[in-house]
């Protein structure tokens, strides 16, 4: 088991990795506010998840008060329709401030938990117990909480850091393959980041990762999890460096967006999005083209797509509008994070437009 | 022209109040981010104050790019689906983190507008010019926002400090009367719960006080916000002190729900609830009879109401029921504030139901 402790400048918390901790009881009791039996405990979670660890998590926590709410799955239900029906559920169920939410699922259902605890009654006590790889690497650390809206992902939210966060990789045994690769992606974000050393370890254990062994995957998720908590601990509110985190990302949402949601999963996304932040790196003269296929070959010995397949060279007005939108471009330049060596991304204002589309055309020519 | 320094734990703010600070564009110019010709800012407001203030406001933002929303006036529009309105409306304009949010009016504009501020994309610069008498010595000041649901009042919200509160007393001009007398109920809550000196200082300035002239009325807002701010810099997330701010407010909401909300402002029904708490305070044996009547005569000389004439012994059973949903009943006792002198409130929770209605059947007698 291992313990990163988060230090914010006003609330310090931590999370535990590992095999088995989620049938382990006691982490969850000291969280529990007050310590009471018969405290007040309410787990949002969707259909799919309660039907794997609902009842263990009721064992977990005993000696409360247990509720469940079930969502739909999905995030076209991280909705502010969505955060509505629970508020409803909690004021009907009459629960006061002495209420604990417990996030029991993935992205969708811990980031609307979090934006209810943060905003139920002026905040409540939040515990995150994260079951996708996605979440446990990402989504789960960092307080970054909140719903979608039509125009937008994530328009709509709050900084609410959890009280606890409880990360055991044995429950990813139930995720899908696809998605448990799609996963990785961020935890070779990490490394690129961040953390030259995390990034040879995982080049040298890819194939146990891929495999999913557990104490391989333990660690991966603990070095992911102590550099996000690393970033955040300086820049809670992302007013500079948390930015890096977002290394691929722009290109990523490009390519979700264009070829619809639902094609790539987000860390596929990605994952395409990170080979062409290294492209492009190479491209202004930034990065060798060395290191660059040590990143790549990286990507693909995880099972990770570097090629938006689906789309052509005529999708490139699509891809640079949808990049337009997304960020300010001033006078005809682009904020972009790139990578000059592993483990050193900076975040470059100096980008053309030029640029760009020569990097669609040389991506998207095959 | 005074400065209230608001030092809270991880941010810090001023609150200004002085007469025609409101068409003195130094401080906002200050409190904009960023500070270039052209920054984003959106003022909400309501159709009254904008016809009032609108075109100063205007001028006072001249360098910057300026937007109105109008909202309707009420408590039953702080509701999420204004919220949601307004959400829409900032998303549709397409404004980024750097926009500056203005509430221009009362509590309800106060509370909608900082909600919106510490949720819109995670948070946004949020400015506050109060335009009643309540929302600058009450809720413009101590980061609490938020809206009600059907069930409930202040139901779903965030603590989300200010960057700046600029109080003109000037606008109180355009206030209804009883408005602005009703307002004063939190001016004497202050002086009892933490203040002799201001309270004896409110005794003698009564009647300047009551025909708003604007030295006396900018002194009582000063020392009304330096109080609630020492208050919320010890406690701003109410696990504590901050709960002697509601001194009064158990009993004024119990009146105002079982009258009917709009049969009392709410500042009317706190110094009704202001003087049941001292009658209970006195019941208990904690407060002279002397001293009672003292703040019964202060309240009084400032036009305030001491009885809620519309209510008789049959309503009882409503305001117990309305308290004991308020309220955590344990083994038939209650929480108070209670009064032991004045300037000295605690929180005692040895109230029984018994003695609770004894009080009720005194007070609605005749």
């Amino acid at each position: 088991m291992k313990q990163i402790k988060v230090q914010l400048e006003n609330f310090d918390y931590s999370i535990y990795v590992g095999s088995g901790l989620i049938t382990d009881s006691k982490f969850f009791r000291d969280a529990i506010k007050p310590k009471l039996i018969g405290s007040k405990v309410c787990v949002l979670t969707n259909e799919t998840v309660r039907d794997l660890y609902g009842e263990l998590v009721l064992s977990l926590f005993a000696d409360f008060d247990v509720f469940f709410f079930e969502m739909q799955d999905g995030e076209e239900f991280k909705s502010l329709a969505s955060y509505q029906s629970i508020i409803d559920f909690l004021i009907e169920k009459r629960f006061d401030r002495d209420l604990n939410l417990v996030a029991l699922g993935g992205g969708v259902v811990g980031d609307l938990c979090g934006f209810v605890s943060a905003t139920y009654l002026r905040g409540v006590n939040f515990i995150q117990i994260p079951t996708t790889l996605l979440a446990q690497v990402d989504s789960s650390v960092g307080g970054k909480t909140g719903v979608n809206h039509a125009a937008g992902k994530n328009l709509i939210g709050a900084f609410y850091q959890p009280s606890l966060v409880v990360i055991d990789p044995d429950v990813l045994n139930s995720l899908p393959r696809r998605e448990y690769l799609a996963g990785l992606a961020e935890v070779v974000k990490y490394g690129l980041i961040y953390d030259e050393d995390f990034f040879s370890w995982i080049e040298s254990n890819s194939s146990d990762l891929v495999s999913g062994e557990i104490s391989k995957i333990s660690e991966a998720i603990a070095r992911s999890c102590e550099v996000k908590s690393k970033v955040v601990s300086i820049d809670e509110r992302e007013s500079g460096l948390r930015a890096i985190l977002n290394f691929g990302h722009t290109f990523g949402h490009a390519i979700e967006t264009v070829s619809g949601y639902g094609t790539w999963l987000h860390g596929e996304a990605v994952s395409i999005g990170m080979a062409m932040a290294c492209s492009l790196s190479c491209q202004l003269g930034m990065l060798n083209r060395e290191t660059e296929e040590r990143i790549i070959e990286s990507l693909k010995n995880l099972g990770l797509p570097i090629k938006a397949t689906n789309l052509a060279s005529d999708h490139i007005g699509q891809l640079m509008s949808t990049i337009r939108l997304d960020k300010k471009v001033k006078d005809g330049l682009l904020r972009f994070i790139l990578i000059s060596e592993i483990g050193r991304v900076s975040i470059e204002s100096e980008v053309s437009e030029k640029s760009l589309e020569a990097l669609f055309v040389q991506s998207l020519e095959n």
